[in-house]
C-alpha cells in the first residue's frame, strides 16, 4: 500500500474495507457510516479526532471550547446525512499532570453542547498520554431508512448551496493567532465561530424531512476540499462562482476568499437540489441563511470555479491534507 | 469535578451523564454500551484507545501486531456482552513522517484479525500527530434483545469462572522488554499472548446463547481490578482462591500471581453463573478453557482473595489506573 494523500489512502483503505456486510447500508466514503435500526430507522456513525497541536491549541482555545468543538465535529457530520444526532462516546487520552485541570472544563463544554442537542454520552475510553492530549468523539445519530443523504446523489443540473457563511472560523483562528483582541462585531462573530462553532443539525433535519437534497456533505476542510469529495463520491463536476460566496462582511479581500476555499472548521452544509424544486427553497432555513453558489455539471467539464474577473479556473483540493 | 481515580473520574462523568434517552439500553459502565436495533437485535458499541509509549512500542510491538491488538481489545469488549462483533471505525493519528511504514502494515494486522470475525471496516478518521501514534477502535456487535450480559447480573452465591490463562500477556511483555528470546513453549506462548491476543468471541456468544451467565466483563487490566469492577455493578462481593487461578506452567510463583491479579491485557473473560446451573458448564467452552475461581458474596463481606496459605486478604483494584 503505498499512498501520495490522505485521500489516496482513505480510497485504498476504502478498497481494502469492502466486505459486504448485514445491516451495513454505507460504509467508508461518506460524512457517516449508516446501519440498520429498528421501526424503519437507521443509525448514522462517525467520529472525528481532535489533536492538540493539530486541531487545537490552548494558548487560545480553552477546554470549555475543546469540549464544544470536538461535539460540534461529530454533530455536523450527523447533521450531513440529514440525521438527527441521539448518542455520542469519548475517548480521551490526557497526560497525568494536567487531568485535573483539563477535563472537568473539557467535560462541561462537551456536555453543554450536549444538552442543547438532547444526546447522550454513553460511553468512552480514557487513557493518559505522554505529552500531547487526544481526543476521539464518535457520535450515533438516526435517520429514517432510505432518507439519509448521502454523498453521492447529486447530478448535472443540480444546484450548489452552502448554509451560514464560510471562512469565518479560520479568520477567527488567524485573530487569535495574532493576539488580536477582536475589535469589531466581525472579528468577534469570527472568533466565535472558532472556538464555539455552530452545527447545522437543525439545517439538516429540515432538509431530510423535505425530501429536498439530492446530495450532502458538511465543510469541514474548507470548500475547495469538500466540494472535490462530494463531486467525487457522485461522479459529477461542478461550476462555482466566487461572487455569490457568502464571506463574513462586505466585499472580497483575498484573504477571505482564502480563507472560504481552505480554511476548515466552518461546520456549514454544503448541498445539491435539483433545479425544478430549487423554488421551493426559501432564503433561511430555520434562520440560518442559505446561498446558491453555483451548479453541478458532467464530470468532464471538472470542478471549477468563476473569478469576479470572469476567468474559470480548476478547484483543487487545496484544504487541509495529513499526510501531504 | 475533583477526582482521585481513574475510577472516581468515571463515576463522576457517568453521574454527568445520567440523561435517559429512547432507544439506549445501557450506557457508562459496562464493557460496551447497548442501543436498540432492528427484529428483536440491539448494537453494542465500545471504544478502545491504544496509544504509542502507553499501550505499546514499536520497540518490540509490530505494526502489525498494534493493528491486530487494536481491534481484539474491542472484539473482547463487544464478546464480554455476549455479542457477536459485526463493524468496526478506526481513528487513527500519525506522525507524518512514520505514516508509510506504519499504516500498511497495522491495516494488515487489522483486516487480518477482522476478516477471520467477519467484521466490516465501515468509517473512521485520519490525522498527523506530533510525535505519539494515537489510534482508537470502534466496534459494533449484535445481540439479541435482553441477551446482553451485563456486569450488573452477578448475586451472593455465583460461581465465578475466567476463560484460558491469566497473567500470560504480562509474563510476553516482561520477556519482551528484557529482550530475552523465549527459549520454551510457555514462553512462547506468552510472548504469542501479549503480540497476538485472542479475543474470547466463541466464548461470549456461546454463553450467550446458553443463557448460563449471570454476569461477564473482559480481563483486559487484570484480575483484581476488573473483579472488582463488576462487583460494584452488581453490588455484591467476591471470594477468589489463588490456588485455583489459572496460570501459565505450573506451580505459583509470586511473580506469576501478581501477573494474573494486575498484569493488562490478557483479554480472557470472567463470567458469573448460578449454582444449580454449573453443572451445565463443561471444563471447555469451544476449545478454551474456563476455571471456577470463586464465589460471589454479600457486598458486605467484601471483595477478597484466599491466598494459598489459608489467608485472606482483601483484594483491591491493583491494575492499570491511567490518572493515579
Amino acid at each position: 500500500m503505498k499512498f501520495k494523500s490522505e485521500q489516496e489512502f482513505i480510497t485504498r483503505i476504502q478498497r481494502l474495507a469492502q466486505r459486504r456486510s448485514d445491516g451495513l447500508v454505507r460504509g467508508i466514503g461518506d460524512d457517516a457510516a449508516v446501519i440498520e435500526s429498528s421501526r424503519g430507522l437507521r443509525w448514522c456513525l462517525t467520529t472525528d479526532l481532535l489533536i492538540e497541536g493539530i486541531h487545537f491549541d490552548l494558548r487560545h482555545d480553552s477546554p470549555h471550547s475543546v469540549g464544544h468543538k470536538s461535539l460540534a465535529a461529530g454533530l455536523s457530520d450527523v447533521a450531513a446525512m440529514g440525521a438527527t444526532p441521539r448518542f455520542a462516546l469519548i475517548s480521551i487520552a490526557v497526560p497525568s499532570s494536567r487531568a485535573h485541570t483539563f477535563l472537568p472544563c473539557y467535560y462541561r463544554g462537551f456536555m453543554e453542547l450536549a444538552d442543547r442537542h438532547q444526546v447522550a454520552l454513553m460511553g468512552g475510553d480514557t487513557s493518559r498520554a505522554r505529552s500531547q492530549i487526544f481526543i476521539d468523539v464518535i457520535v450515533v445519530g438516526s435517520v429514517r431508512a432510505g432518507r439519509e443523504i448521502l454523498r453521492s446523489g447529486a447530478r448535472a443540473g443540480d444546484h450548489i448551496f452552502v448554509t451560514g457563511a464560510l471562512g469565518k472560523a479560520a479568520l477567527g483562528l488567524d485573530l487569535l493567532r495574532r493576539g488580536k483582541s477582536p475589535s469589531e462585531g466581525m472579528e468577534r462573530l469570527a472568533v466565535a465561530s472558532h472556538l464555539y462553532p455552530t452545527p447545522r443539525t437543525g439545517v439538516g433535519v429540515q432538509l431530510c424531512k423535505a425530501h429536498i437534497a439530492t446530495s450532502m456533505i458538511d465543510i469541514s476542510d474548507g470548500l475547495s476540499t469538500d466540494l472535490n469529495h462530494l463531486c467525487r463520491e457522485s461522479a459529477v463536476g461542478a461550476r462555482v462562482y466566487e461572487t455569490r460566496f457568502p464571506l463574513l462582511g462586505e466585499g472580497l479581500s483575498k484573504r477571505r476568499l482564502r480563507y472560504a476555499l481552505t480554511g476548515g472548521e466552518d461546520y456549514e452544509l454544503l448541498f445539491t437540489v435539483r433545479s425544478n424544486r430549487v423554488a421551493e427553497l426559501r432564503e433561511e432555513i430555520g434562520g440560518v441563511p442559505v446561498s446558491d453558489i453555483g451548479r453541478i455539471v458532467p464530470r468532464s467539464k471538472g470542478v471549477r470555479i468563476v473569478r469576479a474577473n470572469g476567468t474559470i479556473e480548476s478547484l483543487t483540493p487545496a484544504g487541509w491534507d495529513h499526510f501531504r
